[in-house]
């Protein structure tokens, strides 16, 4: 049996290996880190607690500090993470030194929770946290002093940090979702094509002539509305902030509510990030065969328990595809149950590699800042954002990477 | 064993079953046929033998035909067969009438010709023929006075009609694929949408920004670039047709030949129809980790044998995706092997559903057309275009299943 | 007396040549024919009757066939010619010719008629004709036997030679307006600029989030439609051909008839060559204010009889603007009373400068050919399309002229 | 003499009522606003001094103010004033009140300062201010006491308020420039299509295929840049913020500096902010015949001393066309010698009526809230923006107006 798992193992170590190589060789701001790391090493004689989504682009950045010099202590978020590239990652050495990586994707809450805790036993110095687990759990332990700072990926852990933690956390966290770079190379320009890219791939629907209603015009919302239009999609916004609402009509978008636009659409894409903003009201004046997706963090935007419950019936006709029977002999189209169906179906790659070697090298760069700044003590305690010098140095790369001038 | 190959069929049969499902839900031009047919019954007393590629969208063809009285033998292209549509089909009981479909995804080309042989032999009236194989085979028999005419699919089969096979085919053979409405609907805008789908399904890098050189300017090739465009890439088109290099100008375009834009390229795309429109001088001036990839019918556009014969290596980095090591150090990529990577990949599902709803009506409509033209007599010898009145019919449905007004 | 109008002449002269220098410097295609013909001379010995719109455009073109050792006799349209450029072409001495051009804007049709009689009898040996005028009136004249061939402008030129005239005109008659490349660079792209940059000058109204509505789907509907568009406009398109209307669904247009469109109309364009396109059922259902404008060559598109009839009253608002009150108390605007608005208001302009050194080129290259075939004889009789060389010739030199390749 | 001028001015005061309907009957923000005014009398007592460009759409705005019971005494600014339109509001009577607005177009500096002093003179309690000329005339003649406050329309007025005049002005004054709506409104939107419209009619040169530089990529920049897209441009951003030129950069645009871009332009285009942006450098690289045009608010943006400095020669070759010859040889092609190109030429009619509607009711409704305020004393002294609550009421009631939800 445990020669079984050994071999298993391997295997998985050996795909997540072939799966990270052409992620790897299309990803040039962090191959340049990593080789400004090996002579600079940043991270000599730290260890970073890591909680981030693992997948592939996510061990290119695990490899870049490491090769500064880290130890890494890291677990997956809940439900998501990819066994080959733990295996993968769990197999490397660096420099003699072993990673660890904790989780399995069938953990359960439990299990993940104790990752987490495997997580701080390692007694990180640095902290790539995830929705401020990490640092919510430090705090609990009451082990902040051994902290030097870290980043927080998420603008909800940003949150975490400046209320329910305010106060309680004595050392810097520069937060990463607020950068300017990222709303508009990852949450504007990755997210739009992604999900242009997934409603052709999961559903096979012609987009030209199509009517679809974006409801939101966020970052993520702009970038949706303005990739489904050129590609010959007819679109219309739904947006109840007025100052949203008069951007998105002065770019030339129908604009009004989503109760307004259902008997209109097509398609109802949600990119909100709150709950409950498609509901009863929408699904009763949608058209027969009218589709639903989401495409926001949280699986709460479309009211899917409503749905189902005021249903005669429901199946998957496809991959990501449920088709749900109502009582009035309408029936609507569900994509991956409300869940981010830009991340659904066969074979979904997410983000594009380039908008995830720069959301990386933010988190990259944003901890070497953490860990050079901890000697002279220059950064403030508590949540920050990304330094404006970081910013700048990033766009400069990007530029050259996109061979922007060409 | 016997127990275990039905036990295999029928798994075979329900899982095309349900992919068809989905398929056939959003094929309404199809579905009104159908439901004509099941009135008019054109095809009673005919079989049609049918040559085709067998998807789940050909299914749903096949079905439409059932339903108009037609008795079907038939087989799939070579190498291309889906092997749960064809057990869905001969599953298929119409009118208490068993279709014949012959043909399995492994099948040699020895195989492949038998079942066209098979095909003939089952006495068909009436042909949907692929590349003029039936036609062919039926002069060669002898067998053409039992032929009350037929439809052929491709452009090249047309040709062959109107050369190899002139004065020898005494009946009359519609030609589909020089339909306008096939030209914009299918070349244009479905191969355009499916090569943008595919270019980011298979690689996940970005594509505004990224600098795409699309060789030829015909249907596919202007669907192509602006479908790209569309989505912020930079798109250059090579094109040695001096009035189709003007359109692309206007178009605004940045126009030359495949060999002064490649230092440029980051993506080479081929869609001209023709042979070796890449090739060593190409190839000698790209950069490092440029990307080669073909829409075109044939996989010879790209010269492979010459790109490889050249290299020092070359080996899968991912699904669809090889790495081809150059002796001066340079790499390139080389997608789907240079066959069609808008069919390659994980999960390929090649030409919008709608656009396939409408190609198959132009063939539905076509044959219905050869079938109540046999008594009049109506319609002369040989190859001819799809009649005015027909494509008026289609568009005219397309726009109401569009919803075009709204 | 005479002294006051010579030197209204003279005035008049030095405009026209300060207006014809940028246009020159700008239109290459004619400057490299230009030179070209100072070589080569094809019109040596020849006299070009002509009858053509006359704007300093049009000086480029004469001053490029004289350049070529044509004598040139020639008349403008009726209404439309630009007297400083008239005077400016009758001082012009080239090769110690003079060139000779009829017309003044204020003539009446007796007056133009007489000039085109001036410019039969100059006795040209090759016609620049426009609407089939010279040509009919050589063949009243029982003249035909004198001239070796010409070109003609206009589709219902040509219409004209085919049927009114068809065996009657013994020469070669090159209709240019059919030419491919002077569809998509002149009907497209010309006209779709022109017609953007003419409601925008003329009414001084934001175009993003502005409703319009484009009759016809020919070239020159498919400009208007796409750069409107473009610009941010909500476009729909009113067809009535079912293959034009597909081409408009599918190029992601909303498409229906100009009735059912009114309501939602903000603007209603039309550009189909066809009388009354837009009558009584379309103003009816009009929205108060809203804007109905014309840019077919005739100005019969727009009913604007029927619309004044039923007007309470009408009156100018601002140039080109004309306000119509209507009983029920709507006012709907009309631009340039239903003429060609895209040459109305201050300061049009017209089609762009190097569509038209395209247009003028055809023209040049085509009148060499017929002076050049006159002694081999080697064209047919009668109307006939672009030689293909010419046409592959030109759009080479486009190319080049454009820079296309970078 | 007497009885001629007043014949003049009846005369300018009619041409001016004329071009005010046309644009009046097209600013529903306004004449909204007008009514409400009617009822609610919010500057009754109060007499608003008010510099700011005096042409038709500012008649409107003075109109809707005069509604709203303020006596008003207003200047121009220097240069750019239409005296029939100063004519035309002189003449005005509301509720028995006469207008006063100084100025004419010929004025030079010495009379314009007059002008500024006769507006103080009348003893305003509120200022519409423009470059913070009349707040630091108050301030310098120590009357501050009798102002209520006002608003400020540039960005540059409101950096004089806070920097040469902080703590100096008791009052509170509101920003309209910094406004999102007018950033999104006006400088993106209406000058970028204003921008497009001027290029066309000035040069009446052909857009697709064009090789456009635009300078500066903040909000005039990104407009422009899009619009000029749009229409079949081929463009390239220059821009020196790594922030703005990656935003360029995943916008698709080719992106780097004007120097280096210099020798691939058909056309550059400033829109910075910045003295001398374009010089020497720049000039050097640029090929023969390029464009030269700016549409930032100075005419400082390109280097226009220096380039005529090294030219040999210069002349008008057209309406706001000059060509500058250079001693090698070749020449350039200047636009409005410099100035914003987008108020030049014939005809120009400037950023479209509805931007400026709701530009001015951002004016008016800030000044309303002044004049509310002011018994409350609920604003702080001071520079500050235009308050949320305003924001969001004009972008609801903006929405409306474009009946965006159809």
């Amino acid at each position: 049996m445990l020669g079984m798992t050994e071999t298993k193992n391997d295997l998985d170590a050996a795909s997540g290996a072939r799966r990270v190589e052409w992620i790897r060789s299309r990803m040039p701001l962090l191959a340049q880190a990593r080789e400004d790391f090996e002579r600079t090493r940043p991270f000599e004689g730290h260890r970073i607690g890591m909680s981030l989504h693992v997948e592939p682009k996510t061990a290119v950045l695990v490899e870049t500090l490491a090769a500064g010099g880290a130890e890494i202590a890291g677990t997956g978020n809940h439900g998501s993470t990819q066994d080959d590239v733990v295996a993968y990652l769990n197999d490397l050495e660096v420099d003699g030194r072993r990673l660890t990586i904790f989780g399995r994707r069938d953990d359960d809450l439990v299990a993940h929770h104790a990752n987490v805790g495997r997580v701080l036993d390692a007694q990180p110095s640095i902290l790539l946290d995830n929705g401020g687990d990490l640092a919510a759990g430090i705090v609990a332990r009451g082990g902040t002093a051994s902290i030097l700072g870290g980043t927080e990926e998420t603008t909800s852990g940003g949150d975490r940090l400046r209320t329910e933690l305010a106060g309680l956390v004595p050392f810097p966290v520069i937060v990463i979702n607020d950068s300017l770079l990222k709303q508009i190379g990852e949450n504007k320009h990755a997210v739009g094509q992604s999900v242009a890219e997934s409603f052709m791939r999961i559903t096979n629907l012609m987009v030209p002539g199509t009517r679809f209603v974006v409801v939101g015009y966020g970052w993520c919302g702009r970038g949706v509305a303005h990739y489904l239009r050129s590609l010959g999609g007819k679109v219309a916004v739904a947006e109840i902030d007025e100052l949203k609402a008069f951007e998105a009509a002065l770019d030339g978008f129908r604009v009004s509510t989503a109760v307004d636009l259902a008997p209109w659409a097509d398609v109802i894409i949600t990119a909100t990030g709150r709950p409950g903003v498609v509901g009863a009201e929408v699904f009763d004046r949608m058209h027969d065969g009218a589709i639903l997706a989401n495409c926001g963090h949280f699986p709460w935007e479309i009211d899917v328990p409503a749905l189902l419950a005021s249903s005669v019936s429901s199946r998957a006709v496809d991959e990501a595809i449920d088709r749900i029977e109502l009582p009035d002999g309408r029936h609507l189209v569900l994509l991956a149950q409300g869940r981010m169906f830009n991340l659904a179906g066969r074979s979904p790659k997410g983000n594009s590699i380039q908008s995830m070697d720069l959301g990386f090298l933010l988190q990259t760069l944003s901890l070497e800042r953490i860990a050079l700044a901890a000697a002279s003590g220059s950064l403030p305690a508590g949540a920050q954002p990304v330094p404006d010098d970081i910013e700048r140095t990033i766009a400069r790369r990007m530029l050259t990477a996109m061979s922007a001038s060409a």
